[in-house]
């Protein structure tokens, strides 16, 4: 192919790029009710429940750092969020496959801790690991999982139901699997300059664990079941809060109007991202990894959610048209755009 | 870890790696009927069917080397590998989703040509490309594929359901796949050393194309459906037709005896195979990447399949212990060994 008719990657970004693709897929089965475009794919084999199908692809040196990730971390967090995506419909994980490429630094023991992570979190969520492939690589480690799941239909909750003066409610606390990737970061560059260094990282527990270890918020998705609140719209905070905030108002025709003095920070991390320098608004809305589950309801559902610590009401649905805005603690009306971590332009 | 507990993963090979791996999962949801172990695992949501879910993941440098093989033919062969294990029980494939990983010496229009090939694939086969993941690639195109189908319950296929005295079919024939790789190993050679020479590929054009574009062989699963044939054991030869006996003997608690005469071998495919010195029975026992079906049926249903072109039968199910052995032209009895393509040993 001539150069002249060359257009990189990147000018496209991941998301332009997935859009381009997939933008005019045909689907002809009866069984597919939704494909592209949602944190799953929607199937359908009976009235009773639909199916949830997602898929994540971790590629090592740009998901993961295998110099500070320990292999049972690494095979727990890989499970987790892909079980997250599921979630994320309002959906409850049943199944995963994992295809592992190898390369051959790597020891059957290796493997084992990694395969221990994974099993770990199957056991925690009740999944059942159903197949894979494992095959060699000629570089580094790469995870692929598939998840499966289901959900009673008129449960799911998409990325395009959000609808004016709904609120907008997050999951747990924000920014702290970012700053974590922080200490990890300094700690391995510590340790490149002193390797017998013993670092003390009794200050940082709390990031640490959200960036190495994060959960999957099933649990909230039974607390929703009990409390019969259905989400209007959902998706999981994979790539910060702005981000995700952007999905939801494209797909579902809306804008967002979310307040900084609302969003859960965790004052450990609060903390910590001062010694960094940074705002830690800023690490909640732009940092990603945190898995927590951001969604809308109706107002008539506020009284079912108020007070539950877990759940943080951030803001309101707006207009289609009104754009998404932070409103500062001084009060001033932010336009918020994606500067989520974009994993096609760091190659 | 210490050196002295490092167990090397070539010491198991990959078969040995995933039953080391896989042999103490437990499975805990009544949705998952069959986990880990055949072409695909079976999930069940109604009574009417089961769902069928596999999934490949496919290196560059280990399973396609991008000097030969076009982008759009590898986007259509990635494909059809995975709906071929679909085929291999029986069902029939209705969704997939694709993950890449690329590297950003790609260009769009090269990951167009890559998912042209991908569209091609499922229109042909009826089947909706549902979602999938993108993100970059420290080196090679890294392609994960997941396959979804279904089939009625009485109708799957697994690797376990052969008996004593059933006869043993395969479809198509064996061993092209691997010759048309040694063509273009060849070519790839010629070029290095005379890049302007312009190869005449007329006479390899049989080979070439079941190397570059296997097809999954679901017109026969609709074959033996029209046939009111059930299979009770089936296998996709994706390693060849020795390590394809010996998974079936192995899962089925039986042994095999197969014909070398029976065993269907394109014409052009064997003079090839002597151009290169190969002995095309061996090409078709340890050769791979065919994607033909290998099946076993009740006698009783010999009458409704023989004459037909596309189905061969080699030979017949010998009782658990006898092993699994070729029965050669000159009348020898030969235990057959596996020497498929072990992925785990190439890097």
């Amino acid at each position: 192919m001539s150069d002249d008719m060359r257009t990189e990657l990147s000018a496209l970004g991941e998301f332009g790029l997935i859009k381009h693709l997939t933008d005019h897929i045909l689907l002809r089965n009866a069984t597919t009710v939704k494909g592209v475009g949602d944190d799953a794919a929607i199937l359908k084999y009976t009235e009773a429940h639909h199916v949830l199908v997602s898929t994540d692809l971790l590629v090592e040196g740009v998901h993961f750092d295998l110099s500070y990730v320990p292999l049972k971390h690494l095979g727990y967090k890989s499970v987790c969020v892909n079980l997250s995506d599921i979630c994320a419909m309002n959906g409850k994980p049943e199944q995963i496959t994992v295809s592992l490429a190898l390369s051959n630094r790597f020891s059957l023991e290796a493997i084992d801790e990694l395969y221990a992570g994974m099993l770990l979190a199957c056991e925690n969520y009740g999944v059942d690991l159903i197949g894979g492939d494992t095959t060699s690589s000629k570089s580094g480690l790469i995870i692929s999982i598939t998840a499966i799941g289901k959900a009673e239909p008129h449960k799911i909750a998409t990325r395009s139901g959000a609808r004016e003066n709904d609120l907008v409610v997050v999951t747990g606390d924000l920014g702290a699997a970012f700053i974590g990737l922080q200490v990890l970061e300094r700690e391995k560059d510590v340790f490149k300059a002193a390797p017998t260094a013993q670092p003390d990282l009794n200050d940082y527990q709390y990031p640490l664990q959200r960036q190495l270890k994060p959960e999957a918020r099933l649990d909230i998705i039974e607390l929703l079941e009990s409390l019969e609140v259905i989400p209007t719209a959902m998706i999981d905070v994979s790539d910060g809060l702005a981000s995700e905030l952007l999905h939801l108002a494209d797909q579902s025709f809306v804008g967002f109007d979310v307040y900084e003095e609302k969003i859960p920070v965790d004052p450990q991390v609060a903390r910590v991202a001062a010694e960094f320098n940074l705002d830690h608004t800023t690490c909640a809305l732009n940092g990603g990894e945190d898995y927590e589950l951001l969604f809308t309801i109706k107002q008539k559902d506020y009284d079912k959610i108020k007070g539950n610590p877990n759940l943080s009401v951030i803001g309101h649905v707006t207009p289609d048209g009104a754009g998404v805005h932070l409103i500062t603690r001084a009060g001033d009306r932010i336009p918020l755009q994606a500067q989520g971590w974009d994993a096609l332009k760091e190659s």
